[in-house]
């Protein structure tokens, strides 16, 4: 299987998305992480993997909501330094996701936190990430939503002469493949998939969809800072909730 | 539950449709159909229902591959009177497929062809259609693309001076809710739905996805007539088989 990239261990990416995460009103918390834990099951007693941990904050959240074992996985070395000096009660282990091969035993639960979009191959690391959960266990994963990784320059937004979004320039949808794009640094290797290339990666793996989500900011989050109206014409992102059958 | 609206029953729409389904050379040939026909069953012996059967040709093909049992439901007189006299030997009723009260038994295969995006309340008829098909049966459905369907002001491209489409002019995705659109004549009513409502929607009703598809133009009809690129963009349709668990 091809490998990933590491972006995270080239220093100023990793400087800048830790800039980006500390933010409390970023994206992220505000609306891709109540929505991946919305997706959760009851986790007492289930084992649990987090495929690209990053700085393992949901790995603790799993076994603050009594997860027996909870493995952390993460291609960055710098990413983990912070994760095993932050959760040093949480095992963390380095790896490329996109081969599960290391991975001994089953799971009951696979969450993987908008790390998808960096794996080339989803069909192939759908059906590995199936063989390691035990039936009925669950895969449930965020990723940049797939009007976000579809233009082929890179996402973008169409303004007025006062700098008012128009509408997005949605371009290259149904061109699925990589694509090198600028975020934080240039360079970002990501993979875009259509919504019907990820459902039927998934199907063909051996999952049932359960669930999926395009969480979109609140009223109150737009009342604060108008310019999260923007999402509701394009998304962040994209979550889904499988279930082996 | 609310009624679907009859633009079908409009003179002008009905004389622009019926010019516009001629063309050999259509989305509805080139993208639509075939895709609609890869992801049917075995239609041997098997009780077919169509929604929105329109000039009833899918009815007929249906017999063709050996269904046992046809019947073709529209909510047109003018397009009904069109069905039974090409295809007298099939069975044609008129009504509003948005209420299935009126079906009488179950069937082992439901297809609607362009026309859920008519119905308002599409958790209500998902639930509608799981009732009146068999366990194990399959809901086979083609719709126009939640991308075409998401703008409040309508679809439309954005093109440089020359006419040639730079991209799609994306608003409004995640707001769903009704779409007052001019398509042939002004005042065509339709729903937009996020993927994610419409998958949730069919699980919920108790159907498992078993493949999406969001059909592009081959190699050969873009080779023949450049215009149709811009549906790698954006495509036209989505197409859902789901399966009642």
């Amino acid at each position: 299987m091809s490998k990933s990239q590491n972006i995270f261990d080239n220093q100023e990416f990793f400087d800048g998305y830790k800039k980006i995460r500390s933010n409390r009103y970023s994206a992220n918390n505000l609306e891709e992480k109540p929505a991946l834990f919305s997706l959760a099951p009851d986790l007492a007693g289930k084992a649990v993997l987090d495929l690209g941990c990053g700085y393992g904050e949901n790995c603790a959240e799993f076994k603050a909501r009594g997860a027996s074992t909870v493995l952390g996985v993460d291609i960055s070395e710098k990413m983990l330094a912070v994760a095993i000096e932050e959760h040093p009660d949480i095992e963390f282990l380095r790896a490329d996701m996109s081969d599960l091969s290391f991975i001994k035993g089953k799971y009951d639960v696979v969450f993987s936190s908008l790390a998808v979009h960096y794996v080339e191959d989803f069909s192939a690391f759908a059906k590995s990430v199936c063989d390691v959960i035990n039936p009925g266990g669950y895969f449930i994963f965020s990723q940049e939503h797939p009007l976000t990784t579809a233009p082929i320059t890179g996402a973008s937004w169409f303004r007025d002469d006062d700098g008012n979004v128009l509408h997005y320039k949605l371009t290259d949808y149904a061109r699925g493949g990589k694509r090198n794009t600028k975020w934080i640094v240039e360079g970002v290797e990501k993979h875009h998939r259509t919504f019907s290339e990820i459902v039927n990666s998934l199907c063909e793996a051996g999952f049932s969809i359960e669930r999926m989500m395009e969480p979109v900011p609140t009223e109150e989050t737009i009342a604060m800072d108008k310019s999260w109206e923007k999402d509701l014409h394009k998304p962040n992102f994209l979550l889904v909730k499988a279930k082996k059958q």
